[in-house]
């Protein structure tokens, strides 16, 4: 039997960590490493993550490398960052042996540049040396930066015996066998194998008999979140990825995992845009940490409710009669800014999921008979409202007739601008949150004192 | 070679709908078959859902029962609820005998309840429909609602050899052999194998001797999400189900991509509760869907606006000398809005990635000291704006010292509804968008008014 760990009932109590800080102080490093044993390394780094960074780097010198290496890529990301720095590049560089090529590019990756070279001049292994240093030179957005070096590879003139024989080599270095790749003998992918397939085949049989030729990939090149799209809507476990469609060399895979950290990041990244957050900040983030990812929108709502008062202040005069149309601003801009994080948030999500077909003008069309049934369901309500609290017909009919305008107008621009964005090849997602409820504000409350004047005939 | 399908670089064009869409109409159906054929299931099903109910049913019915039954799963679940519709319980029955029990379970689960039994009844492989009914009686929100029947098992007291030959009978029921688990004479499951570590043993070797003891599992009523996380944090493909804690009868099993189904539909339920839209809607839907999703939020609004005018209006008559402070209402309710929107966001998440620890009131301690930090900056710029605008440092105080206080008050109670929710077992992202808006809103202005009358001392 094998020695990995049992984990699903895992929980991290305050006993728990009292008891390793305990173990830590009193520095009973058999009792700890013991305790640590029994855990999975995603539980560790979550025990590590709430360590102060001494005791944490305490019980990292203290286990094997094969097991920190682990524990540092579930690390937090700014806990990470704390301890390679207490690392010398040796000792990252035994870390990043032990690792995935492609998990091993990532640790490098965060590395400060000057850094960089040195961890990689440590690393003993000349092929896997040269591995990283491949992946290294592709950006994190592509499918290249995703992608691991590590993959059951045969060529199509091996027979079934034969495969099994030299997989037995390979597989030591993979983790996970999720297909094999058949290749020709220039290394161009021309198909697939499952382990199923070649354990139910008979041993005499050549690859090229038994193996799928059609084989989904993708480019080295291919935008990280086309791959995810790709891998959900086919169910891929692992793709493999090749240098370009002319040269179809093969050059790693990406399997599932990586797919859903991808999916993760993106929905938490489009999650805090349209709540106001610039992305990659967390509750437990320090109060510097959040004032920064979260003042810069503050300070836009605080430039737009400066000019709404600019525009109130403008009608002043002209209403000084009606004074009660400024208690009617704040349902105008909420509705304004409801009605276009609704509409815009729909079209991020479409964008996301690619299910938004046809052209702008029929998405606009669209949201434009969308909003006037809805505006016109409100502004009855508001009307008998309007006429019943001020007793006046003229006052309700310019205050409703505004919202139905404001929320035609709202749903227009909450359309409109993701798929401008979009067009242009700028992430939607920026579209919605405080950047289109500010902007709705002001158009909102403009447009709701401008009609009004019209229809009170001041 | 097999007959799988590539599919990388499918694109769904108007000329291909318009060629689809001719050969339907002309009924060549030779030509249609033959196009289809080229085409991964996914693809299909993209297409479809592009066309009338008509056609989409010409074309299922062409195809054979294997290809059609992977394109219903494939489908929008509005067009797969009408094609089903169109199809009769025998043929209904003929497409779940080609699908996966998980598949299969989730269609017949679709179908209106009169019609369950109707297709049930018509299942001809007896084990199968025994399975599918077992797994029927599983809530979808609970692991027994995302697993399959299908999953390789072998017990400890065989062979290597034994094992690999009863292996490639079972084998061909599972489109992928993730893990092999191995269970006790009672099925109760005691361990895990991967297929490399079979390949790579010796074939006289006994399974007791080489399989791994500590496995991953989870318990068939835990909740949907629960295991999401699970399988997230461990980088797990696939998970088995058991029965209990107490008695560990194997199941089924939990593959990966069913989790990333759950993990897009949680965060696009997440995204559209914080735009305000009941879950579930798409861009392409209905007006009339989106009107149902859209409309209710709205009306909260709208309620949330009329009480901001009661408000306003109550203080109409002490503010009649400062007519200047109701210019500032846009302003202070954006604030309180995009403030609680923040907060309560930042708590959703937290909540989501389980990595919100300690207690509320530490919770509402730090959010109370980042709120009033980032209050002060912006009412400084608003303090010197006011003033200059103005000319007149009284108004200038009172509206910036309530700035202050509204973003405090909209912090905390961004940060608190959420947590108690959770407390409370309700799901936490109810309180984004809309809801935390509109009573944001009016506290805000409530808060701004009473302050602003305090120190102005009227």
């Amino acid at each position: 039997m094998s020695e990995e760990k049992e984990n699903s009932q895992f929980q991290l109590t305050d006993t728990l960590l009292e008891q390793v800080e305990l173990l830590i102080e009193t520095q009973n490093d058999k009792e700890l490493k013991s305790v640590m044993d029994e855990f999975h390394y995603a539980d560790i780094a979550e025990i590590l993550d709430e360590l102060n960074l001494e005791q944490a780097m305490y019980v990292i010198k203290l286990l094997d490398s094969e097991t920190t290496a682990d524990i540092l890529m579930e690390l937090d990301e700014d806990n990470r960052e704390k301890v390679l720095k207490n690392l010398s590049a040796k000792e990252i560089a035994e870390e990043v042996e032990e690792l995935d090529t492609d998990d091993a590019a990532d640790i490098i990756a965060e590395l400060p540049e000057e850094r960089q070279q040195a961890v990689i001049d440590q690393i003993e292994d000349e092929a896997h040396k040269a591995e990283i240093t491949e992946l290294l030179t592709y950006d994190d957005d592509v499918a290249g930066g995703l992608m691991a070096k590590e993959l059951v590879k045969v060529y199509e003139t091996w027979t079934v015996a034969g495969c099994l024989r030299r997989i037995r080599g390979q597989a030591k270095d993979v983790k996970r066998v999720h297909s094999i790749y058949v290749v020709d003998k220039k290394d161009r992918l021309i198909g697939r194998l499952s382990l199923k397939d070649l354990i139910v085949a008979k041993s005499e049989q050549k690859i090229a008999d038994i193996y799928i030729s059609n084989v989904d990939y993708v480019n080295v090149n291919e935008d990280a979140e086309e791959v995810a799209r790709i891998m959900a809507k086919y169910d891929l476990e692992a793709i493999p990825v090749i240098e370009s469609d002319d040269n179809k060399v093969l050059l790693g895979r990406i399997t599932i995992d990586d797919i859903v950290d991808v999916l993760k990041e993106e929905a938490d990244k489009d999650y805090q845009m349209a709540a106001g957050i610039t992305s990659d900040v967390e509750a437990d983030d320090s109060i510097i940490q959040l004032t920064k990812a979260r003042l810069p929108w503050l300070f836009l709502g605080l430039v737009g409710g400066v000019g709404a008062f600019l525009i109130m202040e403008g009608f002043h005069e002209a209403f000084s009669k009606y004074t009660v149309l400024f208690f009617f601003t704040p349902l105008i801009a909420a509705m304004a800014g409801n009605v276009g994080v609704q509409s815009s948030a729909i079209i991020v999500q479409g964008l996301a999921n690619d299910d938004v077909k046809g052209s702008i003008n029929s998405r606009l069309l669209k949201e434009m008979l969308l909003a006037a049934l809805n505006g016109l369901i409100l502004a009855l309500f508001l009307f008998v409202f309007v006429w019943i609290a001020q007793g006046e017909a003229n006052t309700a009919l310019a205050v409703s007739t505004s919202l139905v305008v404001v929320i035609i107008v709202a749903g227009l621009i909450g359309t409109f601008v993701p798929l401008f964005l979009d067009k242009r090849g700028i992430d939607p997602a920026i579209a919605t949150g405080p950047f289109i409820t500010t902007s709705n504000d002001i158009f909102g409350i403009l447009i709701y004192f401008s009609i009004a004047k019209l229809i009170l005939g001041i």
